[in-house]
């Protein structure tokens, strides 16, 4: 049985027929490839964006979607085995999983890093344990990457560029300024789904400490080495820029000062300069612009670059929608 | 595009289309007007009945309605233009609406004012934000005014009078006692509504500080002229009562006290006795009582008056149903 | 109008009624026997697959649920009668529970005693008042007794022993530890319908003070007298466990403690032993075990237990969906 967990988990044709059946969705928005099924949404963390395309794309597949919102600490849920459960945990991951695989048809988890300890979350535990004792498949709706951002964004590039053969684009990551230290989990998609689609991706950030983790790193030399396209570190914005067709935002934090994030405030706090504005754009071949959202204006990008016609950050917002109807509808089909 | 942020805005034809589809839909209450059809619902304050009413209806007529509950700290957002967003808003109202425009058909919004400087709540710019953006039709579901308990209200009023012309019905909207100051949405509506109606309008309050805010007295004197019927102040109880058809209760903070409530409880607690009893009910031409609920029982009204054949409160609150699923069926099929 | 507050009020006839449609809805998911209707679950306890399961049940029978979570102090309702709501109460169940049921063709409620005077709690109050005024079907979805999982558990049981008559089995209602102090819903509950079903019904629990409130041992008594079986009180593991053809754990709080639960800790902690192992499980004639979920491992039931083939709490679990939408259709065809 198929999961959703990674991109990288799913073959490169079967990642483009999933990028062909939401493009198809966006012009034909009903259908029934989940008539009559059940998916469960289990929040973790908040949303509203990825809630509501969930929410609203199962049901314009005749299904419907219950909507699970335990909050961080509202159902704490123990993942290890052999504990003696007397302490908070109230519940172990494989009744939790199994129950809920008895009730719907596909389960979506976003589950957020806790942000404390690195070495933790990256082993995805909250993801990885539904995945395991669900017995239906599983969609990753964000934890420590977010596969669904990286399908609507590329559809957003396609779209753009009216091509799906993204070959050839040189495309900049570009880290940006946040007063708070954020995840690594759209930065991790987006080199991760940037070099699958072979192109020339560049990681720019302040200092070697913002490089990501050397998962996501080696997965992106490896479909360097399986796709074509180039992988380049840099921490020049000039060179960065230069000749970009594609710049995509994000803010996250250094992994180095994963906990201890009062010693990194002051050490982003020098880079608010990588702000994408008009003068860093000039630089590019008419680049396309995106974030995943939200953004704070003029903090990370300025109002000119957003109001621009470069921004597709809206299409790709609205291409969640699209994609996620292709993943389910996928996912229930196998 | 049309929009339901106010019934000021739509013409007295349009509203009594409104009235006599929602009488309708009370008779048939299945359809498919919103068939494959999304509606966000977007509250930045709690809600239960505006919620249940709004998503079955949205389901009676074949569409799906996503409930949104940022919660009214939870999801700080941008209003004002060129900021630097580097403070708590995390996403600016362009954004916000832009994205749920493109998810949804139609977008509901509730946001109370925040009770501290009226000058700022009067401008409804969460509202308006959404109206401006959204790209889609938006409803109010309750800001500074409350356009959609209007109708409710009024189809009320008519299946009581077994008509649908409502001239020359005396229409009391009585301020009544309630501990705490409470916003004036309710009242600006009933006020704009009853004159809008061509019914003689007396607005009963305890003082001169209590009339409502200049725009909806200027709402009110321009709907006596183009509707016939009339409007007076009072502040006398018996005289406001007497030979009255309908008696409207709801509770407000005094304006002019806005933003200082502890200067004005002392104010207030002398007027518990705008109570709504059966003795002020005697002075009447056996008159309609409504209230929008929530109701405190023997503080705003008793319960002789709330159990009495007299109260159509509960029938008004059906309405919501029914008023509700017309506005939503006007706005999609323009 | 008949409601589904306690299987007890249910004839015999109409409770095994009830759970053959739940078998025939567990063969044949989709239904219409809720076409175009609603349902308004009311939580006033968080709940998951209470939530879920109704949810997904209602949507599978062509029927829409409205969840509303008003939280346990989100929404102060009075229920007494002729008090000046001048505290903390904003409106009364005559008005809450007339209004949603003007909404709904059913409402589900959840409100868990406050467990602070059991005198109160036993009153059950709010689901009372729903009864009372809704003007539509009420549902339990867990009070001071929790039906829905009585069916679900019984349904389970027949399964495992292929076939409905229950008759002449050995069933265990066993006490577990657990580090607070429970509610008695379910225990209740199981003492119920256990003998209900004319099984030999034990209750194993550390002292008399373990026993449950007389209403539901009266009712178990009362059973017995009518569909055959018995009843023991036991608070001896081995003989109880001896030759049992059901084991059913919960924890629950003494009741001579209620209010005053950190005087009954002492006491409960001496009883961990109570734990539902393998060496207890060796004593039985190969029985089904179960609990209601959550249930924490190695501290109410042992990891062996729970991943044994005797476990069939997944089951029971699942059986809540099937079991609800055979209550539903019942209730919606009266």
């Amino acid at each position: 049985m198929k999961h959703f967990l990674n991109t990288q988990d799913w073959s490169r044709p079967d990642i483009d027929a999933l990028l062909r059946d939401a493009a198809n969705f966006k012009r034909h928005k009903l259908g029934d490839a989940l008539k009559g099924r059940s998916v469960a949404l289990v929040f973790f963390n908040p949303s509203l964006r990825t809630r509501t395309s969930f929410e609203l794309g199962t049901f314009q597949l005749g299904g419907h979607a219950v909507v699970l919102s335990p909050g961080k600490d509202a159902w704490p849920i123990e993942f290890d085995f052999g504990t003696v459960m007397d302490g908070e945990a109230e519940e172990h991951i494989a009744e939790v999983a199994r129950v809920l695989g008895r009730y719907a048809d596909l389960i979506g988890v976003r589950a957020f890093p806790k942000f404390v300890d690195w070495a933790q979350d990256r082993e995805d535990r909250v993801l990885k344990g539904f995945a395991k004792y669900a017995g239906v498949p599983v969609i990753n709706m964000e934890t420590i990457t977010h596969p669904c951002q990286e399908l609507a964004h590329v559809l957003a590039l396609q779209e753009r560029f009216g091509t799906e053969d993204l070959r050839g684009k040189k495309y900049v990551l570009t880290w940006t300024y946040h007063p708070k230290a954020l995840n690594t989990a759209v930065a991790n998609s987006a080199l991760t789904i940037a070099t699958r689609m072979g192109m020339d991706v560049t990681l720019l950030c302040p200092t070697p400490d913002y490089v990501l983790d050397e998962r996501y790193m080696g997965w992106a030399a490896q479909n360097v080495s399986e796709n074509g396209g180039s992988l380049t570190v840099s921490h020049d914005i000039e060179s960065a820029y230069t000749d970009a067709d594609v710049v995509y935002a994000k803010s996250w934090g250094a992994l180095p000062y994963f906990g201890r994030w009062q010693d990194e405030k002051p050490i982003r706090d020098q880079y608010k300069h990588f702000i994408v504005d008009e003068a860093k754009m000039a630089l590019t071949r008419e680049a396309a612009f995106s974030h995943c959202l939200p953004l704070r204006r003029n903090v990370k990008a300025t109002d000119a670059v957003m109001d621009s016609p470069a921004c597709i950050a809206i299409e790709e917002a609205e291409n969640r929608l699209h994609v996620q109807k292709a993943i389910m509808a996928a996912l229930i089909a196998q």
